[in-house]
């Protein structure tokens, strides 16, 4: 974990970029100890639950990445009023009217991120929609605050080989500093420009213009990535520890008590070139076995079996040994 | 839900058996009183963490129904020590050994179930392997407690029509019946024959020679349930509340903070007749819009979209308006 933390902070060190890791990944004080700058952030998190659990451990610079609806503003202002410098994001003239509203009537000003869409992978406007974003932007900085752009290259895990990585985060890129530019032009202030995914996060070859850096899974990596070939499979710094419950040695496999509840229904690799089933199977210290899949999951138990086509054989284990299960999603293992 | 439990109950009470739910579906001790038939149970579990929650609510008869490791067998001696009558399940010599020795050592006597393989879904042993059956028995008679055979016809789950769902109940309870006819001929004592999975016991013609039954989702079923035909959609007794949070008109898409975490990632429907994708989308008040179905999910965001073929339109939904959405496994939602 220390080293694909590192390896992050190297890379990005080249631009002038500041990192807001998604803490989401690890759902852990420690862990976003490890990952973020300084106690205090800055970090990104997906719910609220998580904002509030890690500004008790004194984190104070927030973005909360999920759109923001009317009824989460009353708990967003608490969390303000206790001292944590709390973000939102928005992509509608509603919601940015439901934030200045709130800010009106609290007497403070929200800040308020705009999330752009930068390749139709979900939510966001699209950088050519100039009238949206400076309605949005104007409703914002009169009675709230405009804090920035934001965007989440989610296309980037369909991305295959460098080239498609390097234009990935490319697209990312120009679509919130196209955004920024629009805003400005329209005098509206927008300090933060704000991008993130792992792929893009360790392929972008420019970063100019922006101004932070969201990632999450680069603190642990899973095959999902490995697939991407943003890491290898040595990289992935999460496991799941799985006994040996029983064999049905007939049809060539190993009964654990790893289902999905602990390796998630996650089945990211299913359309990479490389299907690894719900899991690779390690030894306790780490090791592959390169022939070996987590082939099917029930809640509380795991079948490894042979990978189909490998010729190999399974390990000889016996009832209690253990193994580590390398995951397809950590986010969704860490969880 | 109410009517849920009392259909199985009113179903089970043309034959000689008990209901033993398995509570990992609720997870709640709250649901857990509303299935069992007393508050001391019987009950089922999938984890040593719901048996010590449930211990300590009152429970006082269940079957820990994932196979035993040696190194989980001292906390069960500690949760039998607190008062509890806590089985165990197992179906390899191997473990019928360590379920021996341990028992000698607390000079106490574990109770164990062996596992019978009725379709060849994922653990136990045949019913025709006498030798193993006899020899796990022997072991379990002489130092532990042979306490019956138990099996779940998993591969209900995927049969499609009544005439199948009534012969998978029993090959189901066939395979039981077998096995403990091995152990009695051997003059092993097998007082439990236990069977359990909701299609099978919504579906069950006989339960000759069964002393109980297990099923764990019919308490709320849900979309897989329906569409295998042992439920109605309007049966199901659990909902996800989903918040919009945007949309993208041009798409055709409602966004929401209902993810994969709210959801789960189950996609139980995808090899079914009718695809549910990440789940049937419904007002407040539980009524289904029959053309829009859960497209798509990431972590916290899900994306709601008109049902492929359909000719429906979105329903005329503002930010911060909540829908529930009946999810695919109740199981995986619910945890």
């Amino acid at each position: 974990m220390a080293h694909n933390v590192a390896r992050l902070r190297a890379r990005l060190s080249r631009f002038d970029v500041t990192l807001r890791p998604h803490l989401k990944t690890g759902k852990s004080v420690d862990v976003a100890r490890a990952v973020m700058a300084s106690p205090a952030g800055p970090a990104t998190v997906s719910t609220l639950k998580e904002a509030a659990r890690f500004a008790e451990a004194g984190v104070r610079d927030i973005i909360y990445a999920v759109g923001i609806t009317p009824d989460k503003l009353g708990r967003v202002l608490d969390l303000r009023s206790g001292g944590v410098d709390l973000a939102v994001v928005l992509d509608t003239v509603e919601q940015a009217e439901a934030v200045a509203a709130a800010s009106r009537e609290a007497g403070v000003r929200i800040p308020a991120l705009i999330e752009i869409d930068c390749d139709g992978h979900r939510s966001g406007i699209l950088p050519t929609d100039v009238e949206k974003l400076t309605a949005i932007g104007q409703i914002l900085a009169t009675d709230a605050e405009l804090r920035g752009v934001l965007t989440h290259a989610g296309g980037s895990y369909a991305a295959r080989g460098v080239a498609a990585l390097v234009a990935c985060a490319e697209e990312e890129r120009r679509a919130v500093v196209d955004a920024a530019t629009i805003l400005r032009t329209a005098d509206l202030a927008c300090p933060v420009v704000s991008v993130g995914s792992t792929p893009t996060a360790h392929y972008a070859a420019d970063l100019t213009g922006v101004t932070e850096v969201r990632a999450g899974v680069f603190v642990f990596f899973d095959l999902v990535m490995a697939g991407i070939g943003v890491c290898e499979v040595d990289d992935i710094a999460l496991s799941v520890m799985a006994t040996v419950i029983g064999f049905q040695r007939e049809k060539g496999w190993i009964l654990t008590d790893a289902g999905w509840m602990a390796m998630s229904r996650d089945r990211g690799t299913a359309k990479q070139a490389v299907d690894q089933g719900y899991g690779v199977v390690c030894d306790l210290a780490g090791r592959p076995y390169l022939n070996l899949i987590v082939a099917d999951a029930n809640q509380e138990h795991g079948i490894i079996a042979v990978r189909p086509g490998s010729g190999g054989v399974l390990p000889d284990l016996a009832i209690g040994d253990r193994v580590r299960i390398l995951p397809n999603h950590a986010c969704s293992t860490g969880a």
